[in-house]
């Protein structure tokens, strides 16, 4: 099977693996006590400062509820896009988990923007309001669209000017960074950014992500918000060994810049094919389309991919960090089949 | 590094390795919709029966709480052994996620009885008064002892009379069912337990536990709450792979015996050692001892372990799945040593 | 003072004093155990039925939770118009206490039709998605518009089609059921409502709201609930007391006439002024207008109210059970004032 | 009905019931922005000092809860003894409101001392370790005992020492004060207490509790927390004028000494009798006593009381502030028939 449904349909990188398999030799300390979380965390903070702390854990949505309830409490609210992750692919995790509310805004690229933001921002000091707390975007966007550090900046700035802070859900974070050629210094930190999710298990990684948390205040309470969230591993060695592959000689943009690469080429072919219409801009690895729902049909039988919008027979395309270009022009043909069926 | 202070030190056998990098071949559906997990559900029920329901999640500490949560609501109270993980080792995260009360009851060995269980079933229908509602029994305990299969089921059927329900937390079930050579059928399905935390972390996998629901009613709103609690793997293929070759050909029960048989070779040889006194008895894989003070520091120059009673100068040793006969005769002659030091 | 910024503004009606001083005599039991509060679920009962069981509550926002907290788990959402109170008055608290997702839907009027709820009736056994639980809606609505009891059941019906819950917030419930002239019977429990929200203190009552369950099986975990939301008074009496008044020879029906009928008589004093725009039909105690913001301003040296939309313009007028037709001319004429300035 | 049942089945203070009636004059504003609440605050302020800030609740689990909510994130750890009422008699609001775990220890008499608490301040920085973060103690206990000046200093230095908070929770705080005749800014404020849960229900309130928070910076989040937890009145005039009244000339304190007066008679009374046995020390309103089953049975038949050990046969007798002579000989009288019985 060759999926464009999810790029969490792909496996692990043999080089992830290998490195699993590499940090399997003798005892260690567990829960984050070896040497090989002490070395992850060393890479993080070169990538992202010295003032970064990384903690590991086991997924996405566990991800972005540490770093959100680290950063909450539960009479905030948290400003996010319809479209986020968060909002809608979480059952509501978020909710649960930090007990505030979440204000999701309509975009049209599920990218927020200072304006968007400021429909939300009242309501400070209103006993009966839910305390804007956090302004939660996505990069790249559920919708394959990218922010630029000019534009997470400009959120940052205006989140700090109201006393808010500004989170970054980077379960595709790679993506970002190999598509913008900035660095994640660049990028998070500098912007002003106060905590990252750093995904992993979409660009090749078995599972893993991690929560980076920009200011040291922080990275106090994370341990004890880690582990009562039940994001915390046992044997981390084997979660930091597959980090410590991933990070090392950039592995993880290599991968990334792949399936990117993967998704322009599938946009250059899609383009020679007029009853297919793109609805996004192709910047890392998702595309957007309307095609004719008889022909979607046809194609679903070869190929498993979600509905995007039902009603308007928007339809999403993943590449992964091994989806290839036969993969690609395998599905073309079928797809030309089935809009000649 | 050589460790007796947990079996979360030791890493992957090598069969569940390979059956990770055998899983890793071509794409398939995420979130448990690929075939390894559907294997997996019908090893279970062979195991425990055609109404038991697998479900996979990341940590022990996620098990339980997804077995507690199901069988609660938050106005119930739980019913533990004061030295249940769950009532020590897991940072509030069972009160924090379920909402319930634990009520937590002195035992000698780590082992509920009816009659300790009795002294917590008041207030029945009394609205002040968390409502009983789970009795949660670790087996084996975190004392290192078991239940016998006809205590389950007393302690079944005292729950199920009063209304309550029964988890139990085998995050080393395997070191039980090799021990007491006693069916998970059996000691499981039919004695009435409700739900149970199947271990696989500390036995020899690499991360991944699974909560199996006896009863089709708790089956259905589990998918929710997993995802709720975070305990939804995307690429879960790779724990599914896992627990496959954990339980094909009893490798489960193999590496559990190794464990149990490794702790018990260590208590055939502390027997010869008149400084040391064993605190309870060693029915699996773990070892509760109390040596003179000064011994403890000396040895552990050379190994990490865990106090288990400060005050008492308790402490205790636990045996993987790796552990050999020279490990303890190391440690046996570290031990002699540090004892005449 | 006399204001129309709220009905919350308002005080105490003089029977409804007398009766919490007539309760004042003698030791009783506590916690809803006493005579007082047997006579109300009777009189409850005979508004709504036999099945109808009552649960006495200090606020609206508590009467709300409890009544959303029994009927859901939290990996359900709550689907509700934008303008919900349990939407933006609450602090989050639906959210925090219930753990579910309130999916909040645009209306022009406040009001949830079929077909509104219809756009979020999807991820049924999705688990990524929270799973549609319970359809909330307003009557009257904040925005002092009503729904007929057709409406009702219509929405009734699609929930349970569906396998969801109807609560109704009726906050002001005596104002929907003196305008429309309905029996409470009629307009929830032949509806098929499940749950109700009660009012008492926006329409004379010093404190206290009800939560009415239509269905037995709610009413055996509420006691639990409402103790551990903190909903549970010790001298309940007092609160009985209020609402035995309250019902007795229909007082609340009265109650909610008269501010109902100012409300009109202030629409037909507002007809005469063509600089005010009335943007809501008046069919209970509110009304919402647009007016030179000059004159807004001009206006609250006089009279407190809230603006409603402050972008548009937009204001909200309420008129409470003592409010007088010297009030609203009073109020009038300084509006006059205001417009000539 | 004369109940020694609980200070719960008391009624209102004639005093009280007044204030109620003067504020139902005219519109004001709600949710506190009212004159009453205003002139509350600066009493709090003369009893507790300028830094005090008091927020009115609905009833003492409320106040309980939002007062540890305040002080806590939910990892941490609540410190109390095993007959505190936010153990043992609010269905598990503490755990579910606050995610915390309760450290509940064994007294002899309802108090904790810094031997106690030393029991409980271990695992800090231990990540698998709900991190203490609250001592609570009941001033008056449960028990009817009292703390010295000196021992809650002890308790707050200590808590302070470890980076913990010390909570009160004074649910009969009146019957403390006038017991040991101390000022409330030398009990509470001067000794270090962090929060006080002041009761005003028990002691001839209709219904009313105070968080009074000991530093401004708690006093920052409480109104959200507040709302969050349901405990904001819309009315509050009403809950606050009923303080005002409670707080002038000492009412409380008068009420309070009433109640104590009443128990101290009950208990020289009870002295003449040779079958009934005081188990504690009678320092304020309660009395705890065993007494033969079969003379508790036949008393009952004509005063409700409850349980305190159903074992052991140990009964509660409350006083309350309207308690009188002639009740108490009654019910001696009584008793002593039924022994003869």
């Amino acid at each position: 099977m060759r999926s464009f449904g999810s790029d969490n349909h792909s496996g692990i990188h043999p080089k992830i693996l290998e490195a699993i398999a590499a940090a399997n030799t003798d005892h260690v300390f567990a829960y984050g006590e070896d040497p090989v979380t002490a070395r992850v965390t060393e890479q993080f903070r070169e990538l992202f400062g010295p003032q970064a702390t990384p903690f590991l854990v086991f997924n996405g949505t566990g991800a972005n509820v540490l770093a959100l309830r680290t950063l909450t409490r539960s009479f905030n609210a948290i400003i996010c896009a319809r479209t986020a992750h968060i909002n809608v692919d979480e059952c509501g995790a978020p909710e649960h988990q930090t007990g505030c509310k979440l204000l999701s805004v309509d975009t049209p690229d599920g990218k927020l923007t200072p304006a968007l933001v400021a429909t939300q921002l009242h309501g400070f000091g209103f006993q009966h309001h839910s305390q804007p707390g956090v302004v939660s975007i996505s990069q790249p966007t559920e919708l394959g669209t990218l922010y630029t550090v000019d534009e997470i900046r400009a959120l940052a700035d205006q989140a700090h000017r109201h006393g808010l802070y500004l989170h970054v859900d980077g379960a595709r974070f790679g993506n970002a960074v190999a598509a913008l050629g900035v660095s994640p210094r660049a990028m998070i930190t500098d912007t002003g950014v106060d905590a990252l999710s750093f995904g992993g298990t979409k660009n090749g990684m078995m599972l893993g992500e991690a929560v980076i948390f920009l200011r040291p205040e922080f990275a106090k309470n994370a341990p004890y918000e880690r582990k009562q969230l039940m994001q915390l591993a046992s044997k981390m060695r084997f979660i930091a060994a597959q980090f410590e592959a991933y990070l090392r000689d950039d592995l993880w943009l290599e991968l990334a810049a792949r399936s990117n690469a993967s998704a322009a080429y599938m946009a250059q072919r899609l383009a020679e094919i007029p009853e297919v219409q793109l609805t996004q801009r192709v910047e890392v690895n998702g595309l957007f389309a309307l095609l004719p729902r008889q022909a979607a049909e046809k194609l679903r039988e070869s190929y498993f991919f979600y509905d995007w919008d039902e009603e308007r027979g928007e339809v999403r395309w993943m590449c992964s960090f091994d989806t290839t270009r036969e993969d690609i022009d395998g599905f073309i043909d079928t797809l030309r089949q089935a809009l000649q069926a």
